[in-house]
């Protein structure tokens, strides 16, 4: 596995690539009941495709579509060609499902493997994948991916933290797979058994499935004595190996030979301009099974203006820095959940866990939230309180452009976040 | 995937092809450091196979021997050609780990993809995995076996019956993985449900990872309508792949291309005559990272004498009727566990759920058996239940040659069997 030369394709050659890739995508995706009539509406053939940008003389694809056409409509072939599927976990209301023969999961497999070894992931690490398999695609994407690139793969799934340890300690584990608020609950625990992180194994962590601020990173690399990378990924595009950080650490690599990116306004769903944040719409371009034209991840990022200093010249995106659907609005300002977390995390005295509660009062929504205070910093003196209460909301309402109700809550007083983060509290009346 | 001609080889080419497969598993194994001594010690080299039972000359290894080696004492090769592990989960006490090359992933697929091929799965089948991933090896080793076969794998993992259904009914689902105790559990449930099984589309189970007894498994068999084939592996011997059934469900074939196999006694070690209860000794004849010379399995089984009607060569083995470590000594008699089960679960008045508890009362240990009796059939009738109190308790003794205490219980009033049956509760004083 050597770094593949399409990752340093000149922008012209990664154009044609593309223009190639989209029409064979276009001739697949039409052999599929729900691409047969959105394709044969639009008129758009794959000899009209000459440029990237012609995708757009479709519409989008989106959660809505993938449920209503669930399970079989969006594939492309016969039944005895699908080796794999994975599908929404839940037992009520719509569910959606992605189907991958075995070119499909060859291909997601080296996407992975290509994320992994751009972080200096090599045969000889030994890489613990710490989150679940089954039906979640981080599991399995990440275990394919590490043993197509020859590392030793310990398949130890989630949880567990002391049989972790010993599995780390046993094997010399040299890379993790970790989502973030697990690796900080890992690292609490580290700390209360008085274990340094600087004698354990592990110099990489890959860090993705939820999405996260650079701050909760930064703790994380701190806690754990360790580099952690960046990993984006949807389960309707594969899973993780869509975009991943370079060792630059500035933004993920989008694969542009794998899928088409643009960044829309969510409302309008017209391009912005590089650098302004928008949803991003991915488009398969290597899937066979089940293409995906012009998907609505709901993912709120930018495209990175300029060049990255390791040399690839696939486009970075920024972390994820919310859902479309989960902005809400305070005082008619537009507010993620993530950037209140990025000034939190940002403060060395909050401790890990917070939570943002939303209610309404006389018909206006008000915001409030809750911040556990380190140990050392929660004091009985009401003057340093009151000093650090005034430094919050300063921080917040420089980010936010509005001033929240604030709570400075004593050390482990908020639930800890294990698994996927829930961190708001939605009082609103519906 | 055809039916692969080892399968129906003349046993003589087998002797050969084992002669073959054991030099070369001598000169593999030697250069690990355990058999490296250990070869060393007993003199003997690849040269000096000459039938395969001249494996004999080397002392069997055990899973104390493992534990003495961990972590990686039995590998045979430079470790960045390692790309799996699978550990005994424990945090405490002495672990053992088992470690595989590409081509020994390779191998174990094939087998087990045989062993599916064998009971009438192909491409186009849906393959449901009900197992756990991670580190217990039966998930990601059937998961393997059944996309190196061409199956639509869904990934689904153990529990949540409800989804399990869902996913079932939508995607059309034609063969299960399921442990026997949780196949049991889920029979129940669609009862309870008023799901009549003959509508769902599994007409395949692959049941393993605990012993069962036919009795079990014509109760999953009828329950669930569809045909239920046992399966054997353990993970020092990859995991599943090691033996299974072929439609005639006469004995599972053990691959005798890949594992050398013999009976033993587990008091003396000597070779038991085909037919006879022993304890299963294997050798592995295709693993490249670890190989593993006579390992005692401690699983009770016997070799099923004569030919099977499918035209396969490689020999049979009995279900497991026990482990010899669980083997107790009641009045002078060996008993296992898995005979009283296999009482028990043939007669139709019994539930699903039983105990077996041992005590010991003046020095002398004492067997007594509760067991559920089914709704329809307790019932408030002193004679009727004494009737049936005495059926069962000569059925016991048939079997057992000792007369058990037995006592008879109302429907669920017994612990219900989730993952690996606890069944036995031993009160004895150490
Ligand atoms: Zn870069
Ligand atoms: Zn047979």
């Amino acid at each position: 596995m050597h770094l593949h030369e399409v990752e340093t394709i000149g922008r012209d050659a990664l154009a044609d690539l593309q223009v190639r890739a989209l029409r064979a995508t276009l001739e697949r995706a039409r052999r599929s009941p729900f691409y047969g009539r959105r394709l044969a509406e639009s008129g758009l053939g794959p000899q009209d495709i000459r440029s990237p940008g012609d995708i757009r003389r479709l519409p989008v694809t989106t959660k809505d579509d993938l449920r209503a056409e669930y399970p079989f409509g969006l594939v492309t072939c016969p039944r005895e060609e699908l080796i794999r599927l994975h599908a929404s976990s839940g037992t009520t209301g719509a569910s959606t499902v992605v189907f991958h023969d075995r070119q499909d999961l060859d291909n997601w497999s080296d996407l992975v493997a290509r994320c992994m070894y751009m972080v200096g992931m090599r045969p000889g690490d030994v890489f613990q994948n710490m989150t679940a398999y089954g039906l979640f695609t981080g599991g399995l994407g990440m275990h394919y991916g590490a043993e197509r690139l020859g590392c030793l793969t310990v398949p130890a799934g989630p949880g567990n933290t002391q049989r972790q340890i010993k599995l780390i300690r046993d094997f010399g584990v040299t890379a993790l797979h970790i989502i973030p608020s697990y690796a900080l609950h890992f690292a609490g625990w580290l700390e209360r058994e008085g274990i340094d992180p600087g004698e354990l194994t592990p110099r990489i962590a890959l860090i993705g499935a939820e999405p996260h601020t650079g701050e909760a990173r930064s703790r994380i690399e701190s806690l754990l004595d360790l580099k952690a990378y960046n990993s984006y990924g949807l389960s309707e595009m594969n899973g993780p190996g869509v975009a991943f950080e370079c060792p630059e650490q500035q933004g993920m690599h989008l694969w542009e030979d794998a899928f088409l990116m643009e960044v829309v306004d969510p409302e309008t769903l017209e391009p912005v301009p590089d650098g302004e944040p928008g949803e991003l719409v991915l488009t398969t371009l290597q899937r066979h099974a089940m293409p995906i034209l012009r998907y609505r991840t709901k993912d709120i990022t930018r495209i990175l203006p300029g060049d990255c200093a390791c040399g690839r010249t696939h486009r970075r995106i920024d972390r994820i820095t919310g859902r479309s659907d989960d902005m809400f609005i305070i005082k008619g300002v537009n507010i993620y959940p993530m950037q209140i977390e990025r000034v939190l995390l940002g403060i060395p005295e909050v401790g890990q866990n917070y939570l943002i509660i939303l209610d309404r009062e006389q018909d206006i929504d008000q915001l409030r939230v809750k911040v556990e205070i380190k140990a050392e910093h929660y004091r009985d003196d009401p003057a340093a309180m009151a000093a650090l209460h005034r430094h919050i909301i300063h921080r917040l309402r420089d980010e936010l452009l509005v001033t929240p109700g604030l709570d400075l809550m004593p050390p482990r007083s908020l639930p800890e976040a294990q698994g996927k983060a829930q961190r708001v509290e939605d009082l609103r009346p519906r």
